[in-house]
């Protein structure tokens, strides 16, 4: 049987109500479903402005879970490795001044007009490495987050957990740790095996479910338990390699997108207490 | 430079052109454009009646590269499992009754209503092991090919090419290979690595492009050139594995499917000629 938590230990991440809700909203709309916490993205943290994001934050008694997100070094090519680099510092002195907990780091796609992707892999290196000694200095983690293999050429060209931890290592680990998001490694034949050998290094566990028929690539993913993704053996598996904490639920999805969005984390909610335990 | 060869060391997988033209028709076409070969599909064959159908190969002096496709082991779950080795049996008859050079077998997806990709892939390989004797004795060749992660849920459980490598390996390799589709493979990070390792076992190689965006998840695979996929890369590594034989086109894809057909037959053989060789 799945285990009941209380207080709630869910995080939202808030491009789950994009579409309903504005920053300010949204937070208030996820502390009163009882999540423990929100992950903003950029833009709305940006509009907002980041002293008032702040603000809101604070107020709302919420933890900031992570903040969406960086990396992506190869997607505008080596010629502006640079202007990523300086990007991402931007991000990691707005991730302090919220008080997020984490980045997440995704690796971003091919170079426009390159077919190679272990070159944007190397770049992608190449940038965390610059970044990495200002994440240390700010005390803001970087979770790196191996995107679904269907977005390696325009998002991610990080696909897998061993490739991300192979990076881990090559940089020291320091600073450095890996974000599980179900729904991108779900199908991942490596996953026991990757999650195991991550160990304390995994820092955040994002929930999303694989729907069959999938009728998008970006924009119908799935609410917990309407698909095919098994919650409980992978959290049995992230426990045990030791992480114990906060699931943050983000689900990019044109259904959920249309709903209210109280119906939206009210079902949420309920699904995580059902579906996303260990049993 | 791309080589040249002449003549064309390209074989026409049947489902490229698929609306346009039935079996005889397109067997016709394919030998009129130069291809060396066709891979018909089972629904193809049966429909035409076997006998009929090894007529139409025999008679157009083509090759028949491969025959689509076997496997599927896991997909109606275990009660079903000696169903679905019956039915490989009579496809390896089949196979060997229309002078098919190997089959393409695929994994199959999650049984109805079961999260457990683990036990899909575990039936998949007691399935496989079942026939394997069968189509040893019939010398047909089964080349295991790994789907893309993205249809791990509903066609094809086993994902990467190490795992396909792992399960000839479990079952002694004799009478089984790989099938390496650029489409399926082409994002995996360990893809050098597990084409130096498959060696002779590389039996077939299959060509279709990524598109950027892809609208549908299977209906939206692009055109040699069109897309992102390192073509001469990826030839090179199998040449230098051992695979020196045939490509075989093989594109699903609304857009080609609403065009004439041979238009589509000569847009193929054109991109093969420029894009498909190692520099």
């Amino acid at each position: 049987m799945t285990r009941l938590r209380a207080p709630l230990d869910l995080s939202l991440n808030l491009a789950t109500v994009r579409r309903q809700w504005g920053l300010r909203d949204a937070v208030a709309a996820a502390a009163r479903h009882g999540f423990a916490g929100v992950a903003p993205w950029r833009e709305a943290v940006q509009e907002a402005g980041v002293a008032e994001a702040a603000r809101v934050f604070t107020d709302s008694g919420l933890r900031v879970t992570g903040y969406c997100r960086g990396g992506l070094f190869a997607a505008a090519g080596r010629e502006k490795l640079q202007d990523a680099i300086d990007d991402n510092r931007r991000m990691i002195d707005e991730a302090a001044a919220i008080g997020a907990e984490q980045i997440v780091v995704i690796g971003g796609g091919l170079p426009p007009g390159s077919r190679d992707l272990p070159a944007a892999r190397a770049l992608f290196l190449e940038g965390l490495a610059a970044v990495l000694p200002h994440a240390r200095a700010c005390r803001v983690p970087l979770a790196l987050e191996p995107l679904h293999p269907m977005y390696a050429a325009d998002r991610g060209c990080v696909t897998t957990l061993k490739e991300m931890l192979d990076i881990a290592d090559a940089l020291g680990n320091d600073g450095l740790g890996v974000a599980v998001d179900t729904y991108h490694v779900w199908w991942d034949p490596e996953l026991a095996a990757q999650l195991a050998r991550a160990g304390r290094r995994i820092i955040a566990h994002h929930i999303c479910d694989w729907l069959v028929p999938t009728k998008h690539l970006l924009t119908d993913r799935g609410m917990m338990g309407d698909g095919v993704i098994d919650f409980p053996a992978i959290r049995a598996m992230i426990e045990a390699a030791g992480y114990g904490g906060i699931q943050e639920v983000e689900i990019f999805s044109e259904d959920w997108w249309s709903r209210p969005g109280d119906a939206v984390l009210a079902t949420a909610v309920e699904r995580f207490r059902t579906v996303c335990g260990t049993r």
